[in-house]
């Protein structure tokens, strides 16, 4: 069995209700890697064309990685995939915690949920063994409830829960899977496809990981963490976000539906304010001493209950100064009820902001509300709708399928309103400010992502993050709206890092340069290996991906931004600059010459496929 | 000043008689590394379009690399460059010995030799300091002759001496750049374009080498060779072509001009051979314990002086079985010849191969060759044939043209017999057996070159050699006559990884893998680096090689292969295979695609040179 694998994943097909254990051997490890790479392989081998993604042919990937749960910070995270009934597309999420590393020591690098259960069940992993239970008795449960009660009754404090609230049950386009009440694998629907199985949870308990190969050169690694405190002391200190005040200044905060630049109420709702008032400590992930996770603790005129966390710099964005939202409890408490309906912060803020557009232009009336004034910065209403949308109720039953498809039934060219990519809605970050992050919106395979995607401020000068791509040879700053082809060849290999990243899976928050994430590799495996083939597997990873959509019917044309982007914002440092379409389309061009597709169709060439072995 | 480098390059501009020298900083060095990558960005931004190579027009470069001169094994080698007289493109080619250690210890890190010295001179570099000197004394001497002059006259006989012997006077074209009567900047005429100069030689002697960032590592990477010893024992007991006899019978050993498979007599003339009857030792260069060179003694019928070292795998084949010569001491003699007027031993062999043929096919007659019965076999035609071709007397003026244009002159279809591309003379390796090999002679800027090139037969089954490549992702065999797409990448990969080791400047005979060869750049230069930066700083360089020749109106159809490999051998296992064309065209176009060059026209993209920084 190879160093850092268990050799083996959990195949649970729940229409029969089967479990099964199947070998993965050294060398498809190797080429796939875990997280991402396991979840694109599967998902392009596995899933015929044209499933619907809420019926039973849909297969639920989980997928740790290497490199998750070894006693290295960073190592808490791992990876869901899935066709999804979002975009109808490729998709794939990375969410932190403790639940991935469990599963590892569980015995299992991924598990593969095929079919549907006949009625609710959750499934129970320990120390290589699994079964499915019923799961009757938690159905429309908030995500509190079901991990308590599923403690309860396999009589374990520590067993770690992922699954749905009712958001998820409903199939709520937008519903996402919960690990442990805070951390989630939000985006692209994964917990309406977990919906959709009748699978309310997976709880995991495990005793042994695997082994790897150099511990004594992982403990050192893990020593420099600890001894450069002042690389992640930001996060640790502020969360996610902690320069939001300076970045409303730079545009690039969206601000009521990405149409303003101006939010002076920022200060109320930075995660600094956060601190100042709501917040009542830090959390972290398994094995991490940076505890980058807000918790927060509301009384009146909300009560928000701390074990659902608090919210991350895109959730005070999305929920906040995206909805004209300054109400710092009213956030706390729509970041809460997301958290218990299993929802996802960053499509619910967009799809809020997206209806308020809409009412405020007379596209949506109270008629269709049902009496809810839905207007920007009406807090009541956001926390409401949210609620609504969770519920499928109201206004909710339109809005739970998404800005796309909501637009669509709307009508009345509120497409135009609909920050979204292939059905995705969009994060906290405007590509009218970083030029590159919107080739990554308009081109990755599972829409408008902001992870496995390139932050052109952090390279536009000197610094710890472009430091840490400095190895593979980025050795000059290029201006954040620069777009040319030396931005385009960078952004692709800052996404293939980040994928690679993902298939480890290993958090991006942690300071380890591009040299010492392959050294984190071959600690575990006792591979030799390279940055050039962690690029490389990462460049399978994708195309295999990319290939899943064009099987799906997605073609170059797919790859687009919201009109939005292409006109000034009404206000602020933005108001005389927008992102130039030519541009978009050059770069686009010049991205899929890159990675071997189709310089016009976006199509991966035949001899592409070949060379990296995709069928 | 960065580690590894002096920080400054010497300009000599022999026209006027002036020397001086030329900062550079870290960027520059971290960009273009050195070696390869110095020589192709010099003649690119420096030579005017379509200047006579013979010319004062024309620039000489030598350039040592970071590593050169640096206490490790494999450090001893530096690169010369110069647009080349045989071929019109661009060129370089790299030696072995001490001279590049010397310059660098010397104070520089490459010389860049401009214009034309109204009469004979000879440069003397020492410790910073550079001057012209007289050399009418040492025109049309030997180059043993020629250093131990200057030796004596500078009065330190620790000096290293580069320089030409009459060859190079003369203006052949295939001359090279001796140093230390042993090793040769051997390929594309070198030697022709020193001569053109009116420069003799260069002496150098220095006492202070740059200082590394990590001397630790090194020595520890010196102490890792020395205690593996299996990994290169083969060099050190036969110096290169070990498997000779093996090679024969599979099919990679030329026999007669390219023509035939089978030479029973290979026993006579193998390196086991040369240990056997005539070898007296061993050498080696600066700093390395492998001392791979062989050296012979011979006392009748010819006197052979060990000075000259002795005959490597390229010169046994090329002067041996390619001309269909067994007879050892001969070769021997040949080699002592080819050394002491600087004449490139492979070019040399093949072109008397070449006129072997022509005179076999009635193309050359006696009333041609003096007299000479130039048929295959006869080896004292080979040494008197090679002598005419230093002297250019009789049908060596002719010869010294070089295969193609001697062919041109011929006529009569003795271009079929002209073994060569872009007129540069193929080495010792059968593309029917390696067919990435093939493609590497077609598409190599400076003409068929075994180095910076893929040898399949390394990659079609596990061993030393896969396994030093295995870091970059590089998983599974490929067969060696393989040339999909999977076996183009690989070729892609592996060639840029040569022209990164030609830029470090870095033995390929020494067993670091590609992760040591990174360590080894950060050892000395402090820099956190990658394979990705080594890789595509040779990129960088390729690209501006191609940049140069494509600038003198070469294009994909100089990326050819000579007629000959299209058919099968007249005996032996290749007389039932051939190369096939169009898989070669196949392969190129996909290679373009893979180096960011037009499918079609090879030519490279104006994004890619954005992309490279290449104006």
């Amino acid at each position: 069995m190879p160093y850092g694998y268990n050799g083996q994943i959990l195949r649970v097909n729940l229409s029969q209700g089967t479990t099964s254990a199947e070998a993965i051997d050294e060398l498809f490890c190797r080429k796939y890697l875990g997280g991402a790479g396991f979840v694109s392989y599967f998902l392009l081998k596995e899933l015929r064309q044209g499933i619907d993604p809420l019926g039973p042919d849909n297969k639920l990937i989980f997928a740790p990685g290497p490199v998750t749960g070894i006693p290295l910070p960073g190592s808490g995270r791992h990876c869901v995939g899935a066709k999804s009934p979002l975009t109808g597309s490729y998709a794939k999420s990375e969410s932190g915690g403790f639940w991935g590393a469990e599963l590892k020591h569980a015995g299992y690098d991924a598990i593969i949920v095929e079919g549907k259960a006949e009625k609710p069940v959750y499934l129970w992993i320990h120390d290589g063994e699994a079964s499915i239970r019923d799961a009757s008795h938690l159905w429309g449960k908030s995500t509190k409830e079901t991990q308590e009660t599923i403690r309860v009754e396999l009589g374990d404090n520590l067993i770690r829960v992922a699954g749905i609230g009712p958001a998820g049950e409903n199939l709520v386009r937008i519903a996402c899977i919960m690990n442990a009440l805070k951390d989630a694998a939000g985006r692209g629907g994964m917990g309406a496809v977990m919906g959709s199985k009748n699978l309310k949870a997976i709880a995991v308990r495990g005793h042994k990981g695997p082994e790897v190969a150099e511990p004594e050169r992982l403990k050192e690694l893990r020593q420099w963490v600890l001894a450069h405190r002042e690389l992640w002391a930001s996060f640790a200190e502020l969360g996610t976000g902690g320069a939001m005040e300076a970045w409303v200044d730079a545009g690039n905060v969206p601000v009521r539906n990405f149409l303003d630049g101006e939010f002076p109420e920022i200060v109320k709702i930075s995660p600094q304010a956060v601190r100042d008032t709501i917040r009542i400590k830090m959390e972290g992930c398994y094995a991490c001493p940076v505890r980058c996770k807000k918790v927060v603790k509301v009384d009146e005129p909300y009560s928000v209950d701390p074990d659902y966390g608090g919210p991350e710099y895109e959730t005070l964005a999305a929920i906040g100064s995206n909805c004209g939202v300054s109400d710092l409890k009213a956030i706390a408490r729509a970041n809460e009820l997301c958290n218990a309906y299993s929802l996802d912060t960053i499509s619910a803020g967009d799809i809020v902001a997206f209806a308020m557009e809409c009412f405020e232009n007379g596209l949506l009336t109270t008629k269709d509300t049902g009496g809810i004034e839905l207007r920007f910065g009406n807090a009541e209403a956001m926390c409401k709708t949210i609620e609504l949308i969770a519920k499928r109720e109201g206004i909710g039953d339109l809005l739970a399928e998404g800005t796309a498809r909501a637009a669509q039934k709307i009508g009345k060219g509120a497409i135009e309103f609909a920050m979204q990519v292939k059905g995705l809605e969009i994060p906290m970050h405007d590509p009218r400010v970083k030029a590159a992050l919107g080739l990554g919106y308009a081109v990755n395979p599972h829409g408008a992502d902001h992870c496995a995607n390139l932050h052109d401020t952090l390279f536009s000068q000197p610094g710890s993050s472009f430091d840490m791509f400095k190895p593979l040879g980025i050795l000059e700053p290029i201006p954040a709206d620069d777009l040319g082809p030396r931005k385009v060849s960078l952004f692709r290999d800052v996404q293939l890092f980040r994928i690679a990243q993902d298939s480890l899976v290993l958090c991006y928050f942690l300071p380890y340069d591009v040299d010492q994430t392959v050294d984190i590799l071959a600690a575990v495996t006792g591979w030799r290996t390279s940055t050039t083939e962690l690029l490389r597997v990462a460049e399978r990873t994708l195309t295999m991906a990319r290939s899943f959509n064009i099987r799906e019917g997605l073609s170059a044309a797919d790859d687009k931004l919201p009109n939005r982007f292409f006109q000034p914002k009404r206000n602020g440092v933005l108001s005389t600059k927008h992102y130039d379409p030519k541009q978009l389309d050059k770069a686009k061009s010049y991205y899929y010459t890159l990675m071997g597709w189709d310089a016009k169709t976006g199509v991966p060439t035949p001899e592409k496929l070949q060379e990296l072995g995709i069928e």
